[in-house]
């Protein structure tokens, strides 16, 4: 992974400020820093991972995998069952309350043997609470307590919530959300590695990745350090005026890495009247609705671009006797023409001054997806530290739900 | 359809200007006069129908149907075919040029006898221009050119184009994107139709619904004309420094909605320096991820909320003896609860000082829709105009294409 900016600034000013941050995040002496175990989970996953393993293969045996969660507990393993790919069904539930939504997945797997991967700390969240009932009901009348013992995993606390009672009584496998793990830092945790497993990944491969990335980030405080790189980009952006972060992507299955990152920036720093806006786009597509208002719109925003250097697969333009002006690029390969785009976009935004920084991964891997996250998480939090607030907490997400309890009625509200 | 405003100030203040730039548009004297063709087409279109359903019910003679367009000759017929929902196979090709996406299209295809709708006004843009060689490759090697005939749709320009030989040439069946109308505002012509019919959907319902919407905002000049509320309230917003409009959705089917939505009002208004940033989030999902930022994040945002108030489907919350604390919930419709979730969100987003504008719908039908997209453009042109930008044109999607051409080596560049 490397990162390459095409930025008049890039903030290097920054790095004393960013290393200080870091300092302060190593040293365990940031604010929220009871939520700092994200920080050695792909170390500390090492001993886990043949567990979740031999419970994912249980998962393939059965005819899908049904991962019920929202927020954390959901974007994680969708961005990267997305972005790396896979023949084995994985739906989501419980990340919605559309009647429409889990009436069909009633409907499409009401002839079939789902496995379920309930994730939620508490399990009293409404969404993945509710879903989870309505899939029990639908699976309890269809199999017996000893089957469904085969078919449900429970990912949430050690010891609290009300999954934990449900996998004691009826013998569900289960895996642990540690305390200190955030839910938009747990990716790396069984959280986001029995889906990922399930799907069919290579979960070892995804913690090599992130470890190799941590022996980067974590030990070097000089300006070479990409995180800091990042984060100090990021800041001085935003100091300079610039609002709004625009995360770029050429490669459809990239779109929930984006919505990741999305809840990893936004839930981190979005806060005391503060925060970069994250916002994403899926190129070349977007190009085609949002690429005039980027090219001269209101002057608010810079771009992350994520460019993958090599395709898992490739096509080769045919050539052909029409006359559509494309004849030139018969022969080329289509990766090859949507990574000029990609430069060519790139060049122009900076002449429309908008600037940008481009990550590049070599390929569309495990290990590449794993140092990927990594990165962007310590960045984040050295990011948030930088701008003065905690990383770690999420205030503001409880605001709607007093209301909405009492809208619904809820004893006590 | 009915605008219900949560704002301190819904910009009736502008009602004049609004009202001025309502008269503009419909005498021809705004700028980009030359493309006002999208005003009239929900009756313009009626003529068609037979001819659109006709051709339609050939595709659903196939195995699916395979739409080539990017932009505006892609968004509002998969907005409208995701929103509804269907049982044919409707896949899109030629939006982006990722080569796993068309390798894998590819795949799926190999077996299967599929249509393809090509829509394209020049037949040269890169992305559907490569993707429908790659597409024609694969079928000139399996069909002749006879069976190709009845399988090829084309959507192009009445005259130019490289595409008009063909059709010609090879007896293609083809559909007229008139001169008049700009990518993002056809949705109601041939572009969108076809498609849409061909999902099965009710065109006429559709465009009956437009009509009724035409009828109201083209005939009140008053403050009671909903598309200029919507105009006032934006461009309001927007001076009193609200830089980003974010368009909420409570069910994932609306999602593509938002996407014509965004390049319906960023490339209409993105430029001169000017413009919204317009952005979406699917809730109650990314209320966990974004819900934080928006609630105590940088006060930069106003929100439009769409609201369906009747359930295409519903599921009743099922009771269970576990003790997950939503037993509260047991018996009630899961749509009534997303909405009360919604009604709660609005309410302390207001506290948090975030006004929104609500949208309601009736139901997610054809003739519903049909309201909700011409109120959409109507109050696009409109609102662009308030602006003072040409709403009309795009000159910034240009910039990077003397690059890219220059870097793929294309003659002439």
């Amino acid at each position: 992974m490397e990162l390459n900016f095409q930025h008049a600034d890039p903030g290097l000013s920054l790095m004393g400020e960013a290393a200080a941050a870091r300092g302060l995040l190593e040293s365990g002496k940031c604010k929220g820093s009871d939520f700092l175990g994200w920080l050695g989970l792909p170390s500390a996953m090492v001993s886990q991972v043949s567990r979740i393993e031999e419970a994912a293969a249980r998962i393939r045996k059965s005819d899908g995998l049904i991962v019920v969660g929202i927020g954390g507990s959901y974007l994680g393993a969708r961005a990267v069952i997305e972005a790396l790919g896979t023949d084995f069904p994985v739906v989501f539930a419980g990340h919605n309350m559309d009647s429409l939504y889990h009436s069909d997945l009633l409907n499409s797997i009401q002839k079939k043997k789902y496995s379920i991967n309930v994730i939620s700390k508490s399990g009293t969240t409404t969404e993945p609470g509710l879903a989870f009932r309505i899939l029990m009901n639908h699976m309890e009348s269809r199999f017996s307590r000893d089957e469904l013992a085969g078919l449900i995993f429970a990912t949430t606390d050690a010891n609290k919530g009300s999954l934990r009672p449900l996998i004691k009584e009826r013998g569900w496998t289960d895996f642990v959300i540690g305390d200190d793990v955030g839910g938009r830092f747990s990716v790396l945790s069984p959280v986001g590695l029995l889906p990922i497993a399930a799907a069919g990944k290579n979960i070892r491969r995804l913690l090599e990745g992130a470890q190799a990335m941590a022996d980067i980030v974590r030990k070097d405080s000089s300006e070479k350090n990409p995180a800091l790189q990042y984060a100090c980009y990021r800041n001085a952006s935003y100091r300079s005026g610039k609002k709004i972060e625009l995360f770029l992507s050429y490669q459809p299955g990239l779109h929930f890495i984006a919505e990741w990152w999305k809840q990893l920036y936004g839930e981190s720093e979005g806060k005391e009247g503060k925060g970069i806006f994250p916002a994403s786009v899926d190129f070349s597509s977007d190009l085609h609705s949002m690429g005039q208002w980027i090219q001269e719109g209101e002057r608010l925003i810079f771009e992350t671009i994520l460019d993958v250097i090599h395709p898992e697969k490739d096509i080769k333009i045919p050539s052909s006797p029409v006359d559509d002006g494309l004849e030139y690029l018969a022969g080329r390969s289509l990766h090859e023409i949507n990574r000029i785009a990609l430069a060519a976009v790139q060049d122009a935004h900076s002449k429309g001054n908008v600037q940008s920084m481009k990550i590049m991964l070599d390929r569309m891997d495990e290990f590449n997806l794993g140092q990927l996250l990594y990165f962007y998480e310590y960045a984040c939090a050295v990011s948030g530290i930088m701008l003065g607030v905690n990383p770690f907490d999420q205030p503001g997400v409880e605001a709607y739900k007093k209301t909405m309890f009492r809208m619904l009625g809820k004893p006590g509200f």
